[in-house]
């Protein structure tokens, strides 16, 4: 997959160094790998950059030099980009470049550095006698890769759309006798051969009592007849994540659990009706909730209803009831997010649908579009 | 694979107790999710550990609350385990539970807590009128999780072992015609076949100029006649990290590919017969780093030549030259690190040879025991 082009990073960094000026900032230090990415096309475990009104300084070891003289020879070149050596430690160059670069108000990724990290860098800019402040910031990169740009909708397009033949191979994979983990397998083969980059997160494969444990991943417990079995997986493609869960059945399954699919996916659906620009993030979950009260399930349905997805499967916005620790967002086109609630009775099961969506300037598209009925294997 | 027993857990709880008197702590709270698990068992991806001299308080959302019951109707229960409800955010209720359990000097994991949510705890412990000290610790687990205990051990041998079928199946799938990418699929399928988790890093597969980018994945690219090969891969068993490389050459190799290979060789057994207890660490990257110089190879030799493993796959100790930022470690019995020497030219290639090694009363043991001469396919 291409990574976009220049003039594509050029807008992305020019809406970060819009908020500089609000938050009176001379640069801004991004450490989160994903951001980085975001704002340069670098590729890497390691890396830092330090944007400044004029330049994008790329702090990278020796083992992504090449890769970035690759990277600046293509048409998806880092604007403005200087490149730096780190000889030794990350944060010794840091020091060094932010010293010889001569800026004073420098915002770090207050989310994304530690404690021990910060001590350390204000420590030696002290033993330094550099004359510079360094400033904790919240999300600022995150908030802007909230709202997808058009290469990055494109991308998640292309990584949902991939995810249609893996859902038919995890269904085909379910029958009793298999484990959950030989599943899995299928899955996560089934993930590279539609051309993802790898799996998104730890395929889950919960089957019977395990379906009602909603972050259990795969295990050695063999399918067997009655299970609810919750398949959960997702794919990396060209940077971008999907993020899928259907919920299959083994054998013929009790009434109660066609009841509680039922319920899952009413209200996965008036969670999809209730999107649109202008509505807050929560009141998508709410659509969900009340569903799933109105059948006695608000007690079984435990998590939020979705998060956004783009380079990270976690990202924002986060589609959850409304709490004091997060700021309240309100959707707008470009946004892209899962719709995933759920069901669960510990001992008994759980059932979970999963679908990506799109928010367009009308209401949402739904990127995954495999069916969603109750299968019986 | 089981969890190692109660008993186990009580050795390494009084171990991090231990530490309490010198740092003059009641509690240290316990955020980073290896930790968790090292002292608790706890296997998940959210959860927080308050540890104190008599109790270890875990806080789990409703996800896994079904989860630690199981591990307390277990052998493998963590001992003095209360378990606190997470109703909203982890944030909100460890200050609930710091107040609740009346402590004044309390740790936290400086390298895993990040500025912000530091700047909340503090903000928000100081609203609430709690006379309660956070003081930032640095790697007091991590220190100790670097000598492993015979549970480990066992595992980290088990986990080893275990690549030697998927070296097989990785060497036999280099071959002329087929993409990084394949290869790498190939060697994901054998981890599983062979009873892995999961593999314990995004799998390496790098060939022909590609080979010289030490930390390049798997793309697209052809291999063909005349390439190296680097293969770098590992998985997780039981919960603990095993990594190997091999650097294969499709067709005949040049003389310099010999040549390349034989001086990698060279320092990866000269830094593994350096291995004993009593020297610093520092002196195994030495013994690679003399050879790899002597061969006119020590510009192409830019990484360190080894890092810990054990329920991660970067742990302690760090096998590198002498860093300032990096405290000296003298080797016991009992820890478990990769030997990793390579070398690097760009646009012609690379070769990087690592095992994993147990350091024992007199020396070491290789857990890794696949062949290590160049192959050729």
């Amino acid at each position: 997959m291409p990574l976009p082009e220049s003039s594509v990073l050029e807008r992305r960094q020019a809406r970060i160094r819009d908020a500089f000026d609000s938050l009176s900032l001379d640069a801004l230090i991004v450490t989160e790998a994903a951001n980085i990415r975001y704002l340069t096309n670098h590729v890497g475990s390691a890396g830092i950059l330090v944007l400044t009104r004029d330049m994008a300084h790329l702090l990278v070891d020796f083992r992504y030099e090449a890769a970035v003289q690759a990277l600046q020879d293509s048409p998806s070149a880092c604007p403005g980009l200087r490149r730096w050596s780190v000889p030794g430690s990350y944060d010794d160059a840091l020091v060094a470049c932010l010293i010889d670069i001569g800026v004073s108000v420098v915002g770090f990724e207050a989310a994304h550095v530690s404690v021990g990290r910060h001590e350390w860098l204000t420590r030696t800019l002290a033993a330094r006698q550099a004359s510079l402040t360094l400033r904790s910031t919240e999300e600022v990169i995150e908030r802007a890769r909230m709202i997808k740009d058009v290469s990055e909708i494109a991308m998640l397009r292309s990584s949902a759309a991939a995810l249609a033949p893996v859902v038919d191979a995890a269904i085909a994979a379910v029958r009793e006798g298999v484990t959950e983990r030989a599943v899995a397998g299928i899955i996560e083969g089934a993930l590279r051969e539609a051309g993802f980059d790898r799996p998104a997160f730890d395929t889950i494969v919960a089957s019977g009592p395990n379906s009602a444990l909603p972050h259990y991943r795969a295990g050695n417990r063999v399918l067997a007849r009655g299970d609810l079995v919750v398949l959960d997986f997702g794919g990396v493609l060209g940077g971008y994540c999907s993020d899928l869960t259907r919920t299959v059945a083994v054998g013929t399954p009790e009434p109660e659990a066609h009841r509680v699919h039922a319920a899952v996916l009413d209200a996965q659906q008036a969670a999809i009706a209730a999107i649109r620009p202008g509505v807050e993030a929560t009141s998508v979950d709410t659509a969900a909730r009340t569903v799933l009260e109105s059948r006695g399930l608000g007690e079984a349905f435990g998590h939020g209803t979705g998060h956004g997805l783009g380079l990270d499967v976690h990202e924002l916005p986060r589609i959850t009831r409304p709490r004091p620790d997060i700021p309240p967002v309100t959707l707008v086109p470009g946004m892209v997010f899962t719709v995933e609630p759920g069901a669960y009775r510990a001992g008994w099961g759980g059932v979970r649908i999963e679908d990506d969506v799109l928010v367009t300037e009308t209401g949402c598209d739904v990127l995954t579009t495999s069916r969603r009925d109750l299968l019986t294997r």
